[in-house]
């Protein structure tokens, strides 16, 4: 019996501990489900008899080597900044790793020596990263071996509600961690534009959005998603004209989003004065210049030239930012304290589903034609626990987990899933699962400029 | 004969090396002037008998010792992440240590350990932070001591060019180290306006400015200082409606420089794609929209609303940004691009001279009337050595090590100068120098809200 080690039984992890235990019996393993919460990971075993659950503390280092030890792959569901103590465990140890963050520089420090070891440390295969890789490389793949040259590469991806259960003016929920979405593209976007580089920093980014059409799921808008020239190298992609990577929401999102931003409310640098007991007004009051005779609405509304019954000083009325209600967040930062505020009105309600959407444009050329094509996958969450961003980001890695410990997948070191090996048969299951793209593809007359 | 070391011989040194020497014969002193560089050391000696020059390693832990243990005080004017260095050896050897930097965490800690030994680490002697310390101080114990309140303080400061050489558009010129210029006000600037807190993030700090009329120097804009709310328990002002502080420009600078800050051109946290190669014209392009028909300087009036004549946009011509000059930095932030390129058009012409402007303004009520006093400074370079800014940072610090070492400055430990003992000395001898302040009071009717 092969034994299966998942470290961290939390949200993320509950599509992935479903699939491993519904595979279970069929390919002779053993799952341990090991949290700081044992109760949390007895929940997620659900009584399964191949099922184990286990009280884990990360810092017990004696424990984590041993149960490292004992297994014969490791999921890292941790927060990614552990990732690294776990990957030397593993490597020590002989033991595979699979995670869905990002190669850290620690881990990839690691490479030749997991390689020198036969250890796999395979990263990146959730969904955003995950599904992104693998769905562009198998196209781009498929493009090269026709012949054909890809010059325009544009791909972005969104965590939204579902479309029957969008009810709010900004038609935006959490469905992931909150403060990744009130902190989403500080810091300066990079990518590549028609053969020009091209810089956004925070304060322009979200007023640079591109609209889309999706499907007949209607209008959305993509922003720039950090560093997309990082790409050109991971995806073998050095002379091409548009790298763009992007994050995707639903139509006048941004341009409301961008007065938080304007104002400086999504800072997390510094403590706001006296932040447990002022109220929200006079939070976004403490933005504005002092005036004794205007109102706080007008003020917004005068420095950043907007109409007060405009849709976005509706869409920051609706948040409850003028109300005089106490903040009660002590030593906050201006982040924290908007987080605390949209938590409460972004809420999934129970019976709320949510939804993925990624979509790729590729522009290429082949055998003297132009082609056009578009790559669109949505996936919606099932129930309140098998969202679609816990399926999207848990069976991609346990579907890796099943081809390692069944020998499919049989390389070393430290890999992201952007190789036809562990893509293919990766994205093969996933169609089962219902995560799966729709390609069209039309000719164009001539080479295209990116949007 | 008492031993007086300067570490660091540079242009910030100057005045307070001229105003050592100058004094060295009638007090018994022998000035070290110490360097890395033997030969600038030996220039700024200028052959004075008391005067010593000295090739100095930083490094050299040996030597370092042995210099400060030989000396009876050291003036630090090395980069402000050194000093914690030098005031180690100093409390280790019973050394005194003036510097015109900021107190660093590092410094404040050997508080304790300073008073025990007897040792003062004197700070902020400088300029700003100096003289705006002491000069402010003076009038808050004078309106204390007469029994008023104070209720709006703000002060502000600014390093310009002369009127007389004031000949270009910005009627700005580099007077100090120019990076701080380029990323002047980056993070958020906090400050206190009739009594409520106000923060300003960095992409909306150029259009908050407050103008502003100084004496008969004509019309100036101030813009907000990082954080003001600090200043409230240093000079012992809790209960204040009002603290701000600000950096002074000449009217017009602010709104031009803000279209750097809005296109991202200031950032200093990434490197240029080729920085090596590309034009400033294709820089500044890199941070608009791809539009294949439209010109760089038309997309810039787009975005920010501009007329292609404007005065701002003349501005940014002259500073030939829009030029097809190859850049040839290797590896630059944009940050570094820009001061590049301006470090060619802000130099100060070997005849040009700088001007040190520092403004307070106070509001105070007294027996049952209300006051509003503004004091200010306004300091020429005498030459292209002994400028405004070497003038008003160096003799401040050098006035002090005479008080020390005369005996008239007799506090231990860790010390700014806010405290009268200190400041009255100095402020008064500093007199002499030039370097005074144009009080003006009037009576107003009552209790005023700061602009």
């Amino acid at each position: 019996m092969k034994r299966i080690l998942i470290l961290g039984a939390g949200l993320s992890s509950s599509s992935l501990i479903k699939y491993l235990l519904d595979n279970a019996i069929e390919n002779d393993w053993l799952v341990v489900v090991a949290d700081q919460d044992l109760e949390l990971a007895k929940l997620k075993i659900e009584g399964h008899e191949r099922g184990e659950a286990l009280k884990f503390d990360l810092f017990d280092e004696q424990m984590r080597a041993d149960e490292i030890k004992k297994s014969d792959i490791v999921i890292s569901m941790l927060p990614a900044r552990f990732h690294y103590l776990i990957a030397r465990n593993c490597v020590d140890h002989g033991v595979d790793m699979v995670t869905a963050s990002y190669v850290s520089p620690e881990i990839k420090a690691m490479d030749e020596e997991a390689k020198s070891k036969g250890v796999l440390l395979l990263n990146e295969i959730g969904v955003d990263p995950g599904i992104d890789h693998m769905s562009a490389m198998q196209i781009i793949d498929r493009i090269r071996q026709k012949g054909g040259r890809l010059y325009n590469f544009e791909s972005s991806t969104g965590g939204l509600v579902a479309p029957e259960y969008d009810n709010n003016p900004w038609n935006y929920k959490f469905t992931w961690n909150p403060r990744n979405v009130i902190l989403a593209g500080q810091g300066v976007s990079q990518f590549l534009h028609n053969g020009r580089f091209k810089y956004i920093p925070y304060h322009k980014l979200f007023s640079r959005t591109e609209d889309v059409q999706i499907l007949d799921l209607g209008d959305f808008e993509i922003y720039p998603n950090r560093d997309s020239l990082k790409y050109r190298e991971i995806y073998g992609l050095e002379n091409i004209d548009t790298m763009f990577r992007g994050t995707i929401r639903r139509k006048g999102y941004s341009e409301a989003w961008d007065v938080f931003v304007q104002l400086g409310l999504t800072d997390d640098t510094f403590i706001v004065e006296d932040s447990n007991h002022i109220t929200y007004r006079k939070f976004i009051n403490s933005f504005l210049p002092f005036d004794p005779d205007m109102r706080v609405e007008s003020k917004i509304c005068n420095i950043l030239g907007l109409d007060e019954d405009s849709e976005i000083m509706q869409k920051i009325k609706w948040t409850g930012i003028f109300e005089e209600e106490v903040v009660g967040l002590e030593n906050a930062t201006p982040a924290q304290i908007l987080q605390h505020l949209l938590e409460s009105k972004w809420k999934l309600d129970p019976e709320d589903k949510d939804m993925i959407v990624m979509h790729h444009l590729f522009d290429y050329e082949i055998e003297g034609k132009h082609k056009h094509l578009t790559s669109t996958m949505v996936v919606k969450g099932t129930d309140q626990i098998h969202t679609a961003m816990s399926i999207t980001v848990g069976v991609p890695a346990a579907i890796a987990v099943k081809l390692i410990l069944n020998g499919q997948i049989t390389r070393t070191g430290v890999q992201v899933p952007i190789v036809k090996d562990i893509y293919e048969p990766v994205m093969q299951e996933l169609d089962t699962y219902g995560v799966r793209f729709i390609e069209k593809e039309v000719e164009v007359g001539s080479k295209v400029l990116s949007k």
